[in-house]
């Protein structure tokens, strides 16, 4: 007997919440997976694919008898779904969340929960470009890392539980301070998205440059960065605009940077650009070892054609 | 018989030499390869790999009979392998390159190719992050696109041989204008190059952030650049160094669209960050369609543990 919750509770249905239905089945984590999501065409594709034992019209239905609830609605709309259900959590109930942005999302969820539920937040670093429903898998979290950010006054029993169906899910877990959280994500999340989404779309506007050579000539390095920029929109909205501080004090770092850069390859400066793109190799020999890349050429992507 | 030349010399074995030994094996182009590299270390190796079938100790050597001459160097070393083959090379051999930018490489090569000779300068639009004789493989090409740049003056039977030998090793064949190519390869490939590796740099110079929260955290978007920043230092210093007006031009488009996005950030503008991130999608869809790259998510990455 793996389970762990009678009845997990998931606030909007899509990667990460489908993913995780499709994880929570895969290991019997849970009695019942209740589900909702803001739109009908999502509540009945759900129902549907049969991801979930049972979808409901809205959030307040679907907290009803849960042990767990999972709040994976992009971070702008956590404040609205914890005010609307906060009234109706019952005591010992466990709240949860899968936002980016670890700060805001506290600041927005913490009010509502009543005393006596526990408010554990979380963030599962694993993702891919798309979005929805019918984008989830049960491998999504396999030996991927999720972060929990409880508070100094969190249940132990409740975080122990917790972290147990994290681990279930197939993920390693760790713990971590708020801020530290959302400028580490800021690194090695945030600024790589808004990053990408700029030269993407510095590629659509130069009118030298047509669409269709970008497109055609992409293999040389730029189709990663396309990846990337086709996230969902309005999930990344939502993190830049909850993730300001930590986003701009890292792309201040980045451009003072490729201003150094860009002022070597000016004057001609080989030995400054040689030595900068030497070191940055031992970064990606870590992550390889880490277990957190393949070395395969390419990511090993199969011929696509 | 598929036998396009009969002795082709490769100068310099690296990945791009290597891939098209061994795609040139696989489709029977050339009665023989001959191949030389700069250091023993590497000619001995290519020795024991079998994808020549001579190793030679010279590039003078190298091109003794060749009816087709490859300069696979870094960029910042055609020059010098040019100003030393030149004399050497009979009439009616062609010449090619693959280095990834144009306008400088031509300066450079042809000065020193005697009349009599066909100098047509190409680049194929396909490569990993790894590099040295060990990193190639014979399906590099496939499905890629190599771009040829042949002046008013080529010779079009020389011309129509090494695009029938590009489309043999299992590319597709374009030919465009030198600046035009310098500046869309800034756009599809260095700056992507360069931005990569500022931001893999940016990671490992914070000092609040650790490397080992970098790696073990990389997968939620930042590991796509590392890969990109893992490429060869010597090879992409030469890029730069030589394709400077264009990568400086484009680099200076990307900062002021980098400026217009922090900037909503820092106001809070939400609907122009929306806009910025749904345009870029319909590019990423476009490459998908074209064969460019994989929709499976991740790139449809093996599990890496
Ligand atoms: N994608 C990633 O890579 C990733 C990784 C880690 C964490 N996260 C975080 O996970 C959360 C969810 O992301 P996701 O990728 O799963 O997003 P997604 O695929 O776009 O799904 C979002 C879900 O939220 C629902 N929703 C949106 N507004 C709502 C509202 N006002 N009331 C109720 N439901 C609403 C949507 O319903 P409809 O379908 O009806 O619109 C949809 O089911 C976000 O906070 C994100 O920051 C994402
Ligand atoms: N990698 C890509 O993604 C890619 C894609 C398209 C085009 N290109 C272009 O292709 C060319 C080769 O790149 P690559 O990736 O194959 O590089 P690589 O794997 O690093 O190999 C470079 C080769 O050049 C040889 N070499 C260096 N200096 C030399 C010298 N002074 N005399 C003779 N040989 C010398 C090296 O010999 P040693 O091993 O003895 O040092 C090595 O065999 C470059 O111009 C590059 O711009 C690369």
């Amino acid at each position: 007997m793996n389970r762990i919750y009678d009845r997990v509770a998931l606030i909007g249905l899509g990667l990460i919440a489908s993913s995780m239905a499709h994880a929570i089945r895969r290991a019997g984590l849970a009695g019942e997976i209740v589900g909702t999501a803001r739109s009908e065409e999502t509540r009945e594709t759900v129902r549907e694919l049969g991801f979930c034992d049972k979808v409901v019209d809205s959030a307040t239905q679907a907290v009803e008898g849960a042990d767990l609830v999972v709040l994976a609605v992009p971070v702008g709309v956590m404040d609205e779904i914890a005010r609307e259900i906060g009234p109706h959590l019952a005591q010992g109930t466990t709240v949860t969340d899968v936002g980016s942005v670890k700060r805001s999302v506290i600041d927005a969820v913490a009010p509502h929960i009543p005393e006596g539920v526990h408010f554990i937040p979380g963030h599962p670093l694993a993702g891919t470009e798309h979005s929805g429903p019918r984008s989830g898998f049960a491998t999504l979290f396999d030996n991927r890392w999720c972060i929990l950010l409880p508070g100094e006054t969190s249940d132990p029993d409740a975080l122990a539980r917790l972290r147990a169906f994290w681990e279930g899910l197939g993920a390693n877990v760790d713990e971590m301070d708020v801020d530290h959280h959302d400028l580490v994500l800021a690194v090695t999340s945030h600024c790589p998205h808004l990053i990408a989404y700029t030269m993407v779309g510095v590629a659509d506007d130069l009118r030298r440059v047509t669409d269709s050579e970008v497109i055609k000539y992409s293999a040389a390095g730029f189709r990663d960065f396309t990846r990337i920029a086709a996230s969902d929109p309005t999930m990344w909205r939502d993190v830049f605009l909850n993730n300001r501080e930590a986003t701009l004090e890292i792309l201040g770092r980045f451009t003072e940077e490729l201003f150094a850069l860009q002022r070597a390859i000016r004057t001609g400066d080989g030995t400054l650009l040689f030595d900068y793109f030497t070191r940055t190799r031992a970064i990606r020999r870590g992550i390889i070892e880490a277990g957190q890349d393949t070395d395969a050429p390419d990511f090993g992507r199969g011929k696509t054609k």
